[in-house]
């Protein structure tokens, strides 16, 4: 511990030391300053902090009032597909650099509510992938076991909470990227709901599908970036007005009737893991509904399989046909499939009056209900992924792919947090406007899971 | 009249008569079935009134109880797009006749709800159209001007009203085929938003943009037949809960700050009554805000002049592929060029991003607003549209193809529910959830006209 800053940066123990001024906030940044450097090898940042223009933000900060500026002087970091005003954003693809004028819309209301931003974080080029490798400034190691992946695409934003060197930090999710790479270094993820947080400029993947996320230690920091984040944007196409409702339980936690699919090197360690994660799940006392799931994976389908990886091409095609050389291989090939001329506008359409067959059972499905599953099957190391990284990748996806298709909410929650040995987690997915049922649910898991531990 | 049975059958005449014992359901039926002999060279019905069937109907009919049934005793057109069961489908392409095992979903609540199913009515070819002569059934004639066009794609629906043969009708509207035809037969037309009312059991036009409609001579009759066929539909993928508010007049008016386009033969006199329908709108004491809506012009061109086509060429490709020549010529041309080559994916999600973007803009603009617009600028003789059918058809479109694009609401009514002389009407339109300024406003300005004829 330097200058009494914890070893873990969570946004109470910040609060605890801000307030009985166990350290400042120049402090805090000094301590990550040292972590970063410690941690160079492991290319967690594209754009590090640097202590000359993080400076200005904390000038700026007005004097300390948590009620007024519940993030005040908390340090965060950004994926850098998400804009922080005169800070380059590259999608981690150098030739598509640029610097925005202004801050996206989130990173705006974070900072005035007193965060702190630290710096931009590598991710999967484009955002395209769920293993944290398909970068160009490097595969970004797990924060636990650096021969393993990170899971991506969100990769150094998760990491770099892990290893203390941010409180919190934001992530973007259109496949599974802020809930894998929370499941792979023990953090929470949470993923609103489309619309719940602007859009506004993040750097588009499958726009109409596209969540800003949050990785932190506990339930509680989630909830109070949250009620930061949490806005109707006048500007942003996809933004919508979603109140959160009182938490509460779910009348039934559905379940997959049959066992999941468990992968990689650790599949029994994580079948395991999952049996303990159902045992934790029963102390909740909500009725368990065992149920076949195979659709969710059949609506997962549509967004590599059919004419939805188009989207991706409507935003970048043009970027990727004039820059092919400067595009991640694997990358590449995801995204010029969605150029290809068999993807018919009318193919396109059928994809969607399916998707919609599939919104609608879902919904009939999750009304009063929480969907559990784990958040990923299982893990690889970095060799592996990079021999066969088509399938590594797609497997990650397994349990995530379907979420924003289906337009639901979800949190990915540690099996265990202190498990540092190929972390498993498990995710909870509810309809977009019935958060209150997994915000509770996850908190009687977590309760549960601190109880076994005597907490 | 024949056996006391008015000439313009309305729901309070009917029932009035009912319960005045002034007629029978059976009285009113073969009166229906004269006035369709009467005017059978009016290529109105695909499948006509019959006694044997419809008798079924009579006989089914609960002890009379207006309370309960609110459509006891009324008989009502459908049309040949929309399923009646046991009674072909054919969506005026013989060839692609079906029939159907049971009824659409709005059809059935109508029925349970008293109302008598009368037959089937032309229309545009799979609904495709503006004009009402696209049909291999016959070009339908206008209610008041033989020589003219009755509007489309639910002529048959339009007319049949406006000649006596029914009380009401259902239509269907993806660009406009439920207000063009009401305005040019003096009726009431109006367009839930998409998925109030159920599309279940209707052919697909762009299903995910389809609308049924209703025709009738007061908006009293209209709301009496919204309450009925306004229900979530637990099947119908495009279902949505809308329930309505109280009735009140919204904040402003929203009208073209540019004198609109009006065409056609009789273009003077359309632009004379549109000045007439402007002192009208004036009464009803709303702020009045001249805006300019070339957006909306923007995002109607996207219906057609974009990928959307495709979405016809999704449902009906294949069917259109294997029976090209059973195809009307002109929609044929319009459908295959839904299923061309260069209308790729990724255009698509590039038309659907604009769209988005317009959505945003018109929710904004529309909030506790009403805007109003000629419902068509013109007509033409059935001759000139015959001459020249596509560019007639996009010039009776040139004020509606925006409407679902946008998620609005729309209610067209009769400038002069009187004048039979190239009638002309103007169309409100709101917000998807925000009905209650266009009932309110409509009624205004119905009670305006009619204040001003000494009613």
């Amino acid at each position: 511990m330097k200058n009494n800053v914890p070893e873990i940066l969570t946004i109470p123990a910040l609060k605890a030391g801000y307030e009985h001024k166990a350290f400042t906030p120049e402090d805090v940044l000094s301590a990550i300053l040292s972590r970063v450097e410690a941690h160079k090898d492991n290319p967690i940042w594209i754009t590090p902090p640097e202590e000359k223009w993080i400076t200005i933000y904390l000038r700026r900060l007005p004097p300390m009032d948590f009620s007024k500026y519940p993030l005040w002087g908390i340090p965060f970091a950004i994926k850098d597909n998400i804009d922080l005003e005169g800070i380059p954003t590259t999608a981690a693809c150098p030739s598509y650099s640029y610097t925005p004028g202004k801050s996206a819309f989130v990173i705006d209301r974070l900072i005035k509510a007193g965060a702190i931003p630290l710096g931009k974080t590598n991710l999967d080029q484009f955002a395209t992938g769920l293993v944290g490798t398909r970068s160009p400034y490097g595969e970004v190691q797990n924060a636990w076991q650096p021969e393993c992946i990170s899971g991506g695409s969100s990769s150094g934003s998760a990491v770099s909470v892990a290893l203390g060197q941010a409180a919190f930090s934001l992530g973007t999710d259109t496949a599974g990227s802020g809930r894998v790479p929370a499941m792979l270094n023990t953090l929470i993820g949470y993923k609103p709901p489309i619309g719940a947080w602007s859009s506004a400029g993040v750097v588009p993947a499958c726009q109409s599908l596209d969540c800003v996320t949050v990785f932190a230690h506990s339930l509680e920091e989630v909830e109070i970036v949250d009620q930061v984040a949490r806005a109707l944007d006048p500007v942003c196409v996809w933004s919508r007005d979603l109140p959160l409702k009182v938490k509460r339980l779910p009348a039934k936690i559905l379940l997959p009737k049959d066992m999941p699919t468990f992968y990689g090197p650790w599949a029994e360690n994580y079948q395991i893991k999952w049996m303990h994660a159902l045992r934790l799940l029963e102390q909740s006392g909500s009725k368990i509904e065992c149920i076949d799931t195979s659709f969710f994976s059949k609506a997962a389908s549509l967004l590599y399989d059919g004419a939805y990886v188009a989207e991706r091409w409507a935003d970048l095609g043009e970027f990727v046909t004039a820059h092919e050389e400067d595009i991640f291989p694997v990358t590449k090939n995801i995204l010029k499939s969605g150029g290809r001329e068999a993807l018919s506008a009318a193919r396109l359409f059928k994809d969607f009056h399916q998707l919609s067959i599939y919104r609608k059972q879902a919904n009939q499905l999750l009304e009063n209900a929480v969907l559990v599953l784990p958040t990923a099957g299982g893990s690889f190391t970095r060799d592996e992924v990079r021999e066969n990284p088509v399938e590594t990748n797609s497997q990650m996806g397994l349990y995530t792919n379907h979420c924003n298709l289906l337009d639901l909410a979800a949190i990915a929650i540690p099996e265990n947090s202190e498990d540092h040995d190929h972390p498993f987690g498990i995710t909870c997915f509810s309809l977009h406007d019935q958060e209150q049922f997994i915000r509770a649910l996850a908190g009687e898991f977590l309760k549960a899971n601190g109880a076994e531990k005597g907490e």
